[in-house]
């Protein structure tokens, strides 16, 4: 446990609770309320702070963090509405099956019983994003609240959310004890559906489908064993729309994700007989539409659960693989599209044209968060060409954790650059991560598909079968009249920024950007 | 009830059951599941959409636009995650006692069952910040649904927050019925007090006070009742810190607010033996500060509740001046700083130079929304002097109204100008406002205090006693590095901007700003 003055206060004992407890950053966003913490965080070594401009950016770079470092951060929250800004990116986080430990400041145990203008339902807002939700009692009690918090983001392979509100008095009170948490405990290995899915996968061949959930995805081992299990049965072998974290590019095995229309999907997984779930869940429709179907297997298909999302999915990958007798299988071979001079035609930008001159100059272990929207569903296939990268996606379906992602991915994989891939209207939710970015100096190229509309919106209208006449739904979709400048957006942050419209000027930027070791934006204008 | 198609579906349904309700405004943030919502707005005439690129520029705005139209708008929010980044300004709302129908969109009835990205929880993110929450069951309920939650928001002489969920297939779905809410009633009036009140001022002149809170500082006739028992019994008269809405300047009485720290507040009512809460609530601190009282009135002073908040408070104040047969008195006589040449030093910008100047070049019936947060504080003497306006403060203590109540103000009062004054930290919350602004060619004056810091905070790290060592917590209250350029960051939104940094140019470019009839950002150097 790290040297810490004697006797602490509350604030101060949960300080070095997280420090000792292996949660060494802190994302803030402070008010009144959380002084005593900053105080702590201040006066004690072992947790780095980092602040957001508001709370939309700290949470979903919590998130972000914890997909690359495997460990929780801290946020630092204002009571009920601070939590109420950072929701979206928890909720995004929960999906993504992220860990996070929630400091949220809350008045003063007698004060709270006064009508105050701040007085909120911290613990209800809490409790719709959060696995653990607990309000200290007494300044000795938070040590052991902090570990508490800090073991309850490790249930499982997978991270979880926990919320500890730190009524203020508990924070400046004295008589606090620090606390540990245990370490994390390696997820539960199940290997009971193996025989089943051996015999199923040999018996259907291409009849079967086996799909491939974060569990599974984001190992670069269990791609490999799926891919073996896949070349060895015939069976197909995908991935779901929405991965927290997938390795991808040159030498691995570069796996389909499903689609994100419901037709498409449909399509997809038409002739299938039994879906084998990796870590995965039976594929459901984003949305539901008229006469559309939310479940989008072929009626008739078995589902095995292989291995729940929440326990070891690489180890029952290896284990389907080792009952089958599937022999590795070498990554396909596929060309480099940096090594020639150009593998891009100079012209306008489209998301076919970014996404070409994206994987030939993305540089060796990138992480790429991908935030493009409706501009992003073509990068799958020709980034199987690009350098090794990982790939995180938006996984709650709340649009705002790209910036503050790329935040995080900085912080939790240092010295390895980071490229946003941002919608303009998505980047618009949390656009004050870029100053975080600056602040930090942060690895983060920011490239902004600017098409000056909610475009996956227009087809959604489409989709859903409303009808229109006039041209008040148009504008309402519409983010022209004016059109944000993201130059001057990005300098008002405090990162330099360009625009750019044609294939050549787009490469030479995003080869600029990564030279640079800071933040820089590309507005890509389509 | 406007013409509408026939049959209707449940989104059609529920545009019209507004309409005819007396909601002709709807601020949007819409997704998928509120396209059929949507496209009814399109197609059915009688109320107005505004786009807000950030959901928390939608319910600040609704709450602005309330405290100015005096009636509901609706809001339109994409499932829980889209509530939950409105939920600080609903906060506000709440505690402005403001009148809001959100309209929060939900997945298919038949599709919640299923484990999807946006599956959340709406209806408990909800609970915490309406006063009436529904989520309709079918398209035949949804105008019935909608009509009582107009209806729920004038329970009462002050607005109240009504939450409908609405499924994405009770809105595409045929068979809606449209509905139409019941006109406002009058607010309650209880006169039980005011003789008790009469004989309290009465017996005790200087050692009572009066104290206004929101329901009655906003009516103009209930500060002239109040003005009038203060001249005839020589009680002291105050407002409460926080006001939703005060008539101010030339020809109002010019009511003192209380001041926002708990030390000052405690001198200014010292000696008090009474408090007549006129619509207000006993004095709390803000926040509880170790060693310091959460209730700020002396120990031994009563409390009279003259009228409740939600009562007609300016029929008590009228009642209680007729009981006390204190006459009407005539405004103060005060200099019109306009009226020379120059009412204020040529100089370098502070609280006090920019308040002076404000006040002298403010124009007749400005509307000025107050998140200026440190920097606010001296406003309040200066602008006795200024042209008669309204001032509207952020009532919840989220930080993040100010931006928002602009756009809401200047729909709510057409033809008048609007002044926001916003702390940098603050305007950051809720930045994408600007672009609302600007498409909808509002008169917002926006002036940006930019101190560069959390100041207010540098200040309650000492009041909460924090002992802090180092440099860490002086960076986490610190805005510089790099430093927010908030012409550029206007200009990204499609609005003009300057930069001044002494008193005649920021006159200029005030004087500039109202002249032009659109929007205008000025970054003031303090």
């Amino acid at each position: 446990m790290p040297n810490a003055p004697t006797p602490l206060n509350g604030a101060e004992s949960l300080v070095t609770t997280l420090a000792a407890s292996g949660v060494p950053l802190c994302f803030a966003n402070p008010g009144t309320s959380e002084m005593h913490f900053v105080a702590a965080l201040d006066r004690i070594p072992g947790v780095r702070c980092v602040l957001g401009l508001f709370e939309g950016v700290v949470t979903g770079a919590a998130d972000g963090y914890y997909r690359m470092a495997g460990q929780p951060a801290a946020t630092l929250l204002h009571l009920g509405p601070g939590l109420g800004n950072g929701l979206a990116n928890l909720h995004n986080a929960r999906k993504a099956r992220s860990g996070i430990v929630n400091i949220v400041g809350d008045h003063a145990t007698d004060h709270v019983r006064h009508e105050s203008p701040l007085k909120s339902e911290g613990e209800a807002i809490a409790r719709s994003v959060s696995h653990w939700v607990r309000s200290s009692a007494s300044a000795a009690d938070v040590g052991a609240d902090g570990a508490a918090a800090v073991q309850a983001t490790r249930d499982g392979a997978e991270g979880r959310i926990a919320t500890l509100l730190l009524p203020a008095d508990t924070a400046w009170g004295a008589g606090g004890q620090a606390a540990m948490a245990r370490a994390p405990q390696a997820p539960a290995v199940h290997l009971g559906a193996v025989p089943a899915a051996a015999r199923l996968l040999r018996q259907l061949g291409p009849r079967a489908v086996l799909l491939l959930g974060t569990g599974g995805s984001r190992s670069l081992a269990a791609q490999q064993h799926a891919a073996a299990i896949a070349a060895h049965t015939g069976c197909r072998l995908l991935a779901e729309f929405y991965n927290a974290r997938m390795p991808g590019g040159r030498g691995t095995p570069g796996i389909e994700r499903l689609p994100y229309a419901v037709d498409a999907t449909v399509a997809k997984l038409a002739g299938a007989e039994a879906l084998v779930l990796a870590g995965s869940t039976e594929p459901i429709g984003f949305f539901a539409y008229p006469g559309k179907p939310s479940q989008l297997k072929p009626a008739g298909a078995m589902l095995l659960q292989l291995a729940e999302p929440q326990h070891d999915v690489p180890a029952a990958l290896a284990a389907l693989a080792a009952e089958l007798g599937a022999p590795p299988v070498a990554a396909p071979q596929r060309p480099v599209p940096g090594a020639e001079a150009a593998t891009w035609p100079n012209g306008p930008l489209t998301a076919d044209s970014v996404a070409a001159v994206v994987a030939a100059v993305l540089p060796e272990q990138a992480v790429v968060v991908d935030e493009a929207v409706s501009n992003g569903r073509g990068f799958g296939a020709a980034m199987r060409n690009a350098a090794p990268h990982d790939w995180l996606q938006t996984m709650g379906g709340a649009i705002g954790f790209g910036l503050p992602g790329g935040v995080g991915a900085a912080l939790g994989a240092p010295g390895r650059p980071v490229l946003v891939l941002e919608g303009d209207g998505s980047a618009m939710y949390t656009v004050q991560a870029l100053w975080t970015m600056a602040r930090e100096s942060l690895p983060v190229v920011v490239l902004v598909f600017a098409n000056r509309a909610y475009r996956i919106l227009q087809g959604e209208l489409q989709g859903v079968g409303a009808q229109i006449s006039g041209q008040k739904a148009e504008a309402m979709l519409s983010l022209g009249n004016p059109s944000l400048d993201w130059v001057a957006l990005a300098r008002g942050h405090g990162v330099p920024g360009v625009r750019v419209d044609h294939t050549d000027a787009l490469a030479r930027a995003l080869r600029d950007g990564f030279a640079s070791g800071g933040p820089m934006l590309i507005e890509a204008l389509l």
